[in-house]
């Protein structure tokens, strides 16, 4: 415990610099046995934040006849059985259950909590709020996810408490810009357990399960490069050795006086598992995986009887045996594999599509739930706002006249949100439910920050465009620079006058009837699920075959609409705004008619001449894009065995095709599926809503109910831009942003209080057209969390793609603002695309 | 602690006397409060020596995708969590199972074990190594596996592990000789769980679930007398709060911030089940069973929810609610009722048959797995003669030419056969084949000791009647006195000469071809399953319909034999000895035909002119017999529902019909179910096998594959008399001891040497005829039990029921066999028919 108090003064003093913490050795591991087959055996809980049951469910064990699941028994019983044995080991994963259960717990336990994580038995591993989806999640919001739950192991752990490994063994294929993430944040390794089944095989062949992944096509190596680990065997234990309440495997019988003695039996097929898994990897050292999900409520068959199989196995190594079985943990297997030396193998694309088998492409979930989606990407926005409210506002923002109120409510639902269970659409109803219940909860405590600050003079918000009344509107632009944003109002009247905060006439319009047209094209499939996405014809059923019907076109002085209606649940507005080059795509889609016996999931294609020749562009979390191909893979010789689901790939903020002349970007407002299945188009889907479940365990048919019950209307805008390619970032990158951190509306009846402040700015001057203010947030009472990035990669942008030096005294109107970037860097990390942090010292 | 010690001494002064005994206040018990209704908790578990698993699959958690369910993580678990609180209690019964357990502990952890069993925490209840079956088991085995369970329990932990209450939760029905001999082994209390609906509708309207079995017809009050409980939800907990792992009730959501509180919905549900309840009791407490099949395999979530619901419903007194919720046992339950100074209905019949339903009478089940329930009842016999034959050789006896062995292994393999899944045929096939293996296991161990004293010569015993060997056969008669026996052998000769012991020829014939012919009357019927039985007609088919063919009819000086066999699958050879009065009936039955798609239950029916009435008679446990009466029942006004199938009870040695003049008894030689139908007329059901389960948990339909897999054939024999009603015991009490105790045979190649002592016996004088030797083994190096009971009850024998008073040193050739009698009173306090303790002293 002295040594380890000791690392963790070290480890923060030279943290700063990201290789010096991983090169720091971990003196709590285990002792392995340089000659022989280590074999790393590592117990472990997977606890989703929310799946079949809430994450409330989970964490009590209620309603365990949908699935047995109580995180609180597993934090119990294993506590209980670290304290049995030094040598005993546990990795821990999801903060947002180890501080529901921390926070029940007496002094007494946090105690011994505490000793166990100082002496290295029970470590932290991964240690965000959950484990995110890679597919469907915004990289804000993963940061800001990591950041609530590595906080609080910081707070209550300290250094000790500092996972050195992300563990990702879940999600359902991992993106790119997780792993660069995950190496700007200061872990050592990232292990996971799902890939591509070919891909798997051949890595088996090549023994290339083991990796350093170059995370960033614009960070200069290694600063996103991260050591990548492909578990062997998903995340279980070997076949016969699962030990689990859950399971069925026999235990260590070594009584010889009762029937079923077992040893030999077990130890030799022990041996043998170990030495043919130790043929598909580099070193003497393998790693195993004891545990799966939700498992260790009961940690003592687990516990009683690892100790029996390293007691019995180690036995052998007296009879010449060369296989040695230890208690361990991620970071000690990786710690080893450091000391080998090795070369690794580079990787510089993702793992997306994630496939498990021939027809089993796991591309459903990048659309799937698509109104929870939007939810939880227009909840970000609010959140942020909400945070920057809460600086701006001080400590009187917290309560205002709906009562008391913050921004930690909305943290933690957004936190919960990014789960691989959450925002990817591939819960079950009544869960997904509780999610968007949790974010609505969400809004409704930030109303007291983001009401009060501007002017709000303390009445009930009364709805909007109630008859006769006279209403003032505020608006909040959380970016960093002026935006342009058309206001659209649902209002009964048919003439209004508008006024802006100097009392000047604002150009508007009423437009009469918000009824619209056919998406050009649309696809009608068959297909497994909330994760999967299999259509029954690789040729998309248009919905009707006379598409193109205009119903209606309008032209003003704000805005021209053409509108389109397809059929009675497929309708688009098509707008221009006056001023604007992006064309706006309003999409309307459902009910989805099911009377014909077949799920549906539905697209939109845009067909252009743009000589694209198979590939095609989509971002990664929301911020580097990756180029695509149709029917291709960088990594390995692809077998096409799904010519449609095969080529679907995740789209957070935009995607484009391009030739020589002219790129077509498509900019969203939520995390869709994308691809590009013809020459010169590009095609994303919008909804989805099928009939049978996808056997992935939901166990529930993907087909939401809706507000009466028949089924869920999802209305949705895509912003499409037609430029050269070399200024095709210098739309594309604002108007993202502008979707993301989108300007919140708040009503008030009657007119403003003369007194009122109409109009404030929190910033003395723009920020350069590069830089993002990607986080403003009330750290504790005496210091605020600023996070800004670059946010053009390097190239793209002939004018932007540079570095940018800012004086934040320049832009700010206060200091406070500035006071706790560093902080956040030593605790974090978070090393910014442009920033250094020592900029800010 | 050391109040607990007093106790374990003072109890051991004054525990000769049973009423003393039960008079004894529990020191431990936890403090009620007189004005409120006191909810006792009783967290226990009911672990099966065997059912669907094997004793030591169930031991060990093997097999876990049959059932799930490991012992040993049971004892680990409930022995950590009581040591978190010492209020938290727990009852043990199974000792088959602790002391499986308790060979695996270290030292520490047997001493937390011992601290927590004086302290109270841990209380044994029962006790014995298993918790018996009642219909189909013998009452000598009884009183064995409980002496086995017990003596283990003493020498551990001597007066504090002493169980006080009998607990038998699970059997099918009550046999009163079971309440009889728990009531003279000084248990205060006993308490089950099933009984007939009907009489326990009635018994919750009158409120007498609670009463005072008056368990002989012999003894005098209140020697068989014993305090008698029927549990209220079986041995469930109440409806909504099983915290188990293998329950889906909600668990206490007591955290205000998280979704889901339940705390003040789960308070007012626990208050209303709890004047419920009390409403069907007499005093101001209830019990509530908190547990079930294997629970408490991970106690932590039971005890964190008992602890939470015990703090939220007692949190209302403060309220003015008059519900105390607390930890308690089954004897500090029993010690309020004592204290309460009640007066309790009196119950002298039983509790048989038992039915959950108006067609579901759990019959069947007295004769399933017929071969099994033979075997069982031999090998108490071999064990019998094994352990008389160690008290005669001395420990040389432990060691012969076949190695090492001893009664031990029977001693267990008997004592888990009584379980009430074994000897009652409810289990899995696999299972049933581990009892017989176990039984196996222990004839090679007890070959040992009953080969050498009888003077072997060490050579291995070769098969029976190999042709032109000279071989000799020793029979040893465990009986008391002189028995008259039949040997009947398998050979292949024509000829033989059979000498005696001293050289002078036997009175022996060769009988060519051991073909019979049919049972007289055979009922096929579509039944439920092991334990159930349900015909589908109340009038039974006759396997054929020219019934009596008879085939052969064989006379000669030993016996006369009319051979019958009516269909290939059933005969019968019908014996009368030379010198004997009873009819021997020798029936075959098997493999039972199931091609037509009906599952079969084989009865046999003897057809009288005696005016029986409707009633009929059959014993408990092979000691005391009750009177039947057909579609009635003592103790409550009965609604038949099932003609046949609720009329059947069990037999475990014998049944009779009579009137003034006849009486006419069947003696079997092992447990089967029997009725009387008709007026004259007593039916025994022999053999059944069925195709399909009856929906009780076994989950396999009861067909015994036997030796070519095509079906079970199983043979055995009655004994039938025909008596006047004053002499009929007179006949039938010896005919059963024989067939009970029968005369072991073993076999030698050659002649015996000339040195041999070739006659043996231990008695030196017959004890007189109503005097039955149960019990002669060797207790430890320096004592031997014996056990000795007058045979006849109270009015059955003029000549026989008369207290009868011995001298044993008249009989006996040495004093080794009477010193260890007080130690056996003292410790499980006995009460013979006849003899008190003191008699001895």
């Amino acid at each position: 415990m002295a040594e380890c108090r000791l690392l963790c003064e070290l480890a923060l003093l030279i943290a700063v610099t990201a290789s010096a913490a991983r090169a720091l050795p971990l003196h709590s591991c285990p002792a392995t046995k340089p000659s022989m087959l280590n074999v790393h055996l590592v117990p472990h809980t997977h606890d989703d934040v929310g799946w079949l049951k809430t994450v409330d469910q989970y964490f009590y064990g209620g309603r365990n006849y949908i699935q047995h699941a109580g995180v609180q028994y597993i934090l119990d019983s294993v506590v209980a059985e670290l304290q049995k044995d030094p040598a005993r080991r546990f990795i821990y994963v999801e903060t947002a259950f180890f501080f529901r259960w921390w926070s029940q717990q007496s002094r007494s336990t946090r105690n011994i909590v505490t000793q166990l994580v100082q002496e290295g038995c029970l470590e932290f591993v991964n240690g965000g709020w959950c484990m995110s989806d890679e597919a469907s999640t915004h990289y804000s919001s993963v940061i800001d996810q990591m950041t609530l739950g590595l906080r609080f192991l910081n707070d209550t752990f300290g250094e000790c408490g500092r996972p050195r490994v992300a563990w990702h063994i879940d999600p359902f294929g991992h993106a790119r810009e997780h792993a660069s993430i995950f190496a700007q944040m200061g872990y050592d390794g990232f292990f996971f357990g799902r890939l591509d089944y070919q891909d798997k095989d051949r890595r088996m062949k090549t023994k290339e399960m083991e990796m350093v992944w170059r995370a960033s096509a614009s960070l200069n190596p290694p600063t996103a490069d991260l050591f990548t680990g492909v578990l062997p065997n998903g995340y279980n234990p070997p076949p016969g050795f699962c030990w689990d309440q859950s399971c069925s495997d026999d235990p260590v019988q070594d009584d010889p006086a009762l029937e079923d003695y077992n040893v030999d039996d077990l130890v030799s097929r022990f041996i043998s598992i170990s030495k043919a898994q130790a043929a598909l990897y580099k070193t003497n050292h393998i790693v195993m995986t004891m545990g799966s999900d939700f498992q260790y409520e009961n940690a003592n068959p687990w516990y009683k009887n690892m100790d029996k199989l390293i007691h019995y196995v180690n036995a052998q190594q007296a009879n010449g045996s060369q296989v040695n079985v230890l208690y361990s943990t991620p970071s000690c297997y990786l710690q080893e594999l450091n000391l080998a030396n090795q070369t690794w193998p580079l990787k510089s694309d993702d793992f997306f599509p994630y496939a498990d088998g021939p027809h089993d492409f796991w591309t459903g979930y990048f659309t799937s739930r698509p109104a929870l989606k939007r939810y939880e990407r227009l909840s970000n926005s609010l959140l942020q706002t909400c945070n920057q409210l809460e600086v701006l506002g001080g400590p009187k923002s917290r309560s205002g006249p709906f009562g008391k109120g913050d921004s930690d409510t909305m943290k933690r639902a957004m936190a919960v949100a990014q789960h691989h269970d959450a925002v990817s659409g591939t819960e079950k109803q009544h869960v997904a439910d509780d999610y968007a219940k949790r974010l609505a909860e969400g809004w409704a405590h930030c109303q007291v920050p983001y009401v009060r600050p501007v002017g709000s003079r303390g009445h009930r918000v009364r709805p909007v465009g109630s008859r006769g009344h006279r209403f003032s509107m505020n608006v909040y632009n959380p970016l960093a620079r002026p935006v342009s944003w058309s206001v659209h109002l649902p209002v009964n009247g048919t003439s209004y006058n508008v006024t802006d905060s100097s009392g000047n006439v604002v150009d508007s319009q009423v437009i009469q009837s918000q009824y619209n047209a056919s998406v050009g094209n649309a696809e009608s499939s068959q297909t497994s699920g909330a994760y999967i996405f299999r259509p029954n014809s690789s040729t998309p059923c248009a919905v009707s075959k006379n598409s193109n019907t205009v119903l209606c076109v309008c032209q003003n002085s704000v805005v021209q609409e053409v509108r389109q209606q397809f059929s009675p649940w497929v309708s688009q507005v098509v707008r221009l705004y006056e001023g604007s080059r992006e064309l706006e795509l309003e999409w309307t889609v459902g009910p989805v008619p099911v009377e014909d016996g077949f799920g549906k999931e539905v697209i939109t294609r845009f067909d252009s001449n743009i000589s694209s020749a198979g590939y095609f562009y989509s971002d990664s979390n929301g911020r580097e894009v990756l180029e695509r191909r149709k029917d291709y893979r960088p990594t390995w010789d692809l077998t096409q065995t799904e010519p449609i689901a095969g080529n679907y790939y995740p789209i957070n903020s935009r995607a484009f095709i391009k030739d020589g002349k002219a790129q077509l970007t498509v900019v969203t407002e939520r995390s869709q599926g994308v691809s590009s299945i013809y020459n010169g188009s590009l095609e994303i889907m919008l909804h989805r809503r099928l009939l049978r479940d996808d056997y992935r365990g939901v166990g529930e048919p993907l087909s939401e109910p809706g507000e009466f019950g028949n089924g869920l209307v999802v209305r949705g805008r895509l912003l499409l831009t037609l430029t050269p390619p070399e200024t095709a970032a210098d739309s594309h990158r604002p108007l993202a942003q502008g979707l993301v951190l989108q300007p919140l509306l708040s009503f008030q009846e009657g007119a403003p209080k003369p007194t009122s402040k109409l109009e404030f700015s929190a910033l003395q001057a723009a920020l350069p057209p590069a830089v993002h203010l990607l986080t403003l947030s009330q750290w504790d009472s005496e210091s605020v969390l600023l996070r800004l990035e670059h946010q053009y990669e390097s190239g793209e942008s002939k004018a932007f793609s540079q570095p940018v030096t800012l004086n934040l005294q320049v832009h700010t109107h206060t200091h406070s603002a500035v006071t706790a970037l560093l902080p956040c860097c030593l605790l974090y990390r978070l090393s910014l695309l442009c920033f250094d942090c020592s900029f800010f010292s």
